[in-house]
């Protein structure tokens, strides 16, 4: 891999950017890139690391799919939407699919609405072992009225909710599945805040399960969340899946949120599931059949 | 090494980083960062690996000065300022040093006013082989009456410049020196903006050498770059470097623009040289002894 070449041939593919998103001042080629921003903005920067987040024979639209959504994942969990994004990248020595990888990830980063607008890319050397490796870093701008939706403002009383489904993300068998293919929340983060506005307290992405994530809100927020587990949607179609396994899997990517007053069933499209409540306290639990199970540290620490 | 652990580490170090920082409004911990800004933003990752960018054995502040001080210089080159910085880090597995590393990156990165807002782990598991690799994204604002400084924008007529010295900045026998010491040129390229403003016609820092970097300058541009080797500002105390050696060493991160009029001899307390001249054209030579020797492509490839 010469990374001269390879920077050739993204910044040639980049030519038209600017048309597409208007934003984009300065697109990829020059020191940095220049986006056009008023007012506060959103930084997230996400790793995808071969044999950690994939495995090595996933097809490379999918990892430049996962790598650039994940980190898109967590503005919508602001309640944020994409503004441009860049991306670093370490190949093995030799690495054939650098040209094809960085046009999916280009691809991937356009559909998500996070145009690529820079990189970095570092061939390891002939007898220096190691992973393919993605940094993506994305920058977003919060919703204009309701502005970033914080972990830490969970209220008493409030609802949990959490968006579609969760549980069963990764497929043994093949390594696919919903980790690798979900559709960051953009949308319905987007309406939540339209609709709800300052009822809206607290949010959170699922990555690494709903027993840790919700945990995480409890923590910032001071507060205990108390979850009801035969509420929790578990996804359709994965054999054995039960609420333990949900809590834990993770990369489900939904938004799990708290909220005062009414919410609906279904919000951009996407179903809500009321799943717990906000009580004074600390810590998350699952009620079962009576029992309270701690889940606040359940989860896959990614 | 835990990555939750790190990450708890991280975010109690930052809890006041909004004191210093009054545009960091949210900082690391939650789901992304946010910052304030108005108008463009400078967006620029660049990344630093082992074997590749820096020895094993370089000390853990030297990295972490390095990996944010290399990200700068190129908000630097555009003649911005930093606001904040994100830190993508793989570590080798049962990597000892990860707490040390990251407070070394949180200090290099506030000392150079590019606070570190957020961060992403990924520690290598057992029998992955694989090198520490940084991913350092930074954005910063461009200066508010220049605008962005393009490389792209060099004029015939213009004179070539270069701040500082160059060549040599790599000791082979301690892996030390000036590129993973040096400041990156932040005032020194403000005070350019301030002074020549639209006279400042284009700019680049000096990471892969001044032939190759000056050959970045006039291929973006259009025009012809010819310098004088015998003007070059060779780095003092470097034994046996000539300008064949400065023009390819590489890793300067010196300012190099090209501008109108009369520039000055120091800028913010730099020594600031004309090395050359922009003609029509395209290309990039040297003038030696009469004869012109090409040096758009001499240069280290990083």
């Amino acid at each position: 891999v010469r990374e001269s070449e390879l920077l050739k041939h993204i910044y040639g593919r980049s030519a038209d950017l600017r048309g597409e998103f208007p934003r984009v001042v300065v697109g990829p080629g020059d020191d940095c890139a220049v986006v056009d921003a008023a007012g506060p903005l959103l930084l997230k920067v996400d790793q995808l690391v071969e044999g950690r987040h994939f495995r090595a024979d996933m097809p490379l639209d999918r990892i430049a799919h996962k790598a650039v959504a994940r980190a898109v994942s967590d503005i919508a969990a602001m309640g944020g939407r994409p503004l441009a994004a860049l991306a670093g990248a370490t190949l093995p020595h030799d690495y054939p699919h650098a040209d094809a990888l960085f046009d999916a990830m280009a691809g991937a980063a356009r559909r998500l609405h996070a145009p690529l607008v820079g990189g970095d890319i570092t061939a390891l050397g002939d007898g220096q072992p190691g992973p393919l490796a993605l940094s993506i870093s994305v920058i977003g701008t919060p919703h204009a009225a309701r502005g970033p939706v914080l972990r830490s403002t969970a209220q008493i009383g409030d609802g949990v909710y959490v968006t579609g489904e969760v549980g069963g993300s990764f497929d043994a068998a093949t390594g696919l599945g919903h980790h690798c293919t979900f559709e960051p929340r953009v949308e319905a983060a987007a309406a939540l805040c339209d609709l709800l506005g300052p009822r809206l307290h607290a949010m959170i992405d699922v990555s690494d399960g709903v027993g840790i994530d919700a945990g995480r809100i409890a923590a910032a927020s001071g507060r205990r969340l108390v979850l009801d587990a035969s509420t929790f949607p578990l996804r359709v179609g994965v054999p054995g899946l039960d609420w333990r396994r949900a809590c834990g899997d993770g990369e489900d990517y939904e938004l799990l949120f708290t909220a005062a007053g009414e919410v609906p069933a279904m919000i951009a499209g996407v179903r809500v599931t009321r799943i717990g409540v906000v009580e004074a306290g600390a810590g998350c639990v699952a009620r079962v059949e009576g029992r309270e199970v701690d889940i606040g540290s359940r989860g896959w620490d990614h």
